[in-house]
């Protein structure tokens, strides 16, 4: 059992997005190895590599050395066909699609079984911006107490990191449901960071978008394909659609 | 809600027996006020109270200010009639009834219902004696890497009130399910059909469409955007675009 558990955490990435403190980032390595997952990702970690993150790693320092440091989120994302921000918060803002830790679990390990998967924890004081969020298809929150909901991000990814594992060991078989194009490869997150630029181009040339104020609608428009999940040949399609729009010659997909 | 679960939580007691470290009793304290965890009993602590412990507290020191310190494990079990040890390791010595953190918090959210209950943590390096075992009902083992178990006493009690807090909310509660768009209402089967209409007729007029063949390619958008479910704003969205692309002036939506 513990070989086909830790071979379906390989597929999940933890990513940190602009940890402040080492000692975290060293926390959290201890946290992913005692439940089997071994994939770091840090995206411009304020200090790493860092004498304390070794320390507070206690023994999990082989996770710290095999971590992968990036510039950016969306390159620690390349490849990834599922991505779940961890909030702080309930966010009210845009009301994205919310699971508690189990749910979220549930779903990665259903999705580890064929695609890359990535759960994505944000600045320890002030989490993930808008641009981070919107590289979402989920968030997962927490269920902290209302007065009081301060989790150390070691203590958070404990948390999720737990709920991987329970989630593996309850049963590799259980399906997502219907939420997932069939058959296909499914886009990855670069490729729909691609298709996005091109939205967002598509329809500032349209005046359907302030240019210089696209946030809020492209947040939507985001969320919204982000949800459907786009298979190669419909976003071969999509992009033919931006073409058209463009006054383009296009190349006849579909 | 957050008052049932607290109230109920309320009969829960955290038991740490001889913890060396003051900076984990800090660290407990902060991860039972997130999960709404009130009463903290300490048994025979090394150094307590300590500015170490009320800084890794960080706003939870209300707990340390309260907790009740005692010499013997015994009195600080005093009127509980249900105690679950947390074992760092599958006991094989004495094959006790071992849970995992999840079936623990069911049967303890259970039990506090109508008795006082209490949760076990022994020290960092060696756990709980004999003895100490023997006062337990129970065991309970968080399922961690056979390679590396060595979960900080911290995360442990964390991952513990994660679930105690998931049993007090799980009766209270309604599962939220996941891929749809919350808030708002969903667009109809008939809003979805006039959408659809629209879409093949702007696709026409890119000549994107051939439109007396539009067969299979409007297939896969159907399918595209009904897997999506749109709500309302996000299909005045679509409409939005639609009109932008015939080139018609639209209505600001969004």
């Amino acid at each position: 059992m513990s070989d086909d558990v830790s071979s379906l955490l390989n597929s999940v990435r933890i990513v940190l997005v602009h940890t402040s403190h080492p000692g975290n980032i060293g926390a959290i390595a201890r946290a992913m190895k005692t439940m089997q997952l071994q994939r770091l990702y840090l995206v411009s970690p304020k200090t790493f590599p860092c004498a304390e993150a070794t320390e507070r790693a206690s023994g999990a320092d082989d996770l710290l050395s095999k971590a992968v440091v990036c510039e950016t989120l969306e390159e620690a994302l390349t490849g990834c066909q599922f991505v779940v921000g961890s909030s702080a918060r309930f966010e009210r803002r845009l009301a994205w699609p919310m699971l508690d830790p189990r749910e979220c679990a549930t779903a990665m390990v259903a999705e580890a079984e064929e695609h890359e998967v990535a759960l994505v924890f944000g600045r320890e004081n002030s989490g993930l911006t808008n641009d981070e969020l919107a590289c979402c298809h989920y968030l997962s929150h927490i269920p902290a107490n209302p007065a009081y909901s301060s989790l150390n991000i070691g203590a958070a990814v404990q948390v999720f990191c737990y709920e991987l594992v329970m989630a593996a060991r309850a049963g590799l078989d259980e399906a997502l449901g219907g939420a997932v194009a069939p058959n296909q490869e499914l886009a990855t997150a670069d490729e729909m960071e691609s298709f996005f630029v091109r939205l967002e181009q598509t329809l500032a040339a349209l005046n359907f978008l302030d240019a210089n104020h696209p946030g809020r609608l492209m947040r939507r428009l985001r969320r919204l394909f982000n949800r459907t999940r786009p298979d190669q040949t419909e976003l071969n399609i999509l992009h033919g659609v931006l073409s058209a729009a463009q006054g383009k010659k296009l190349p006849k997909s579909g």
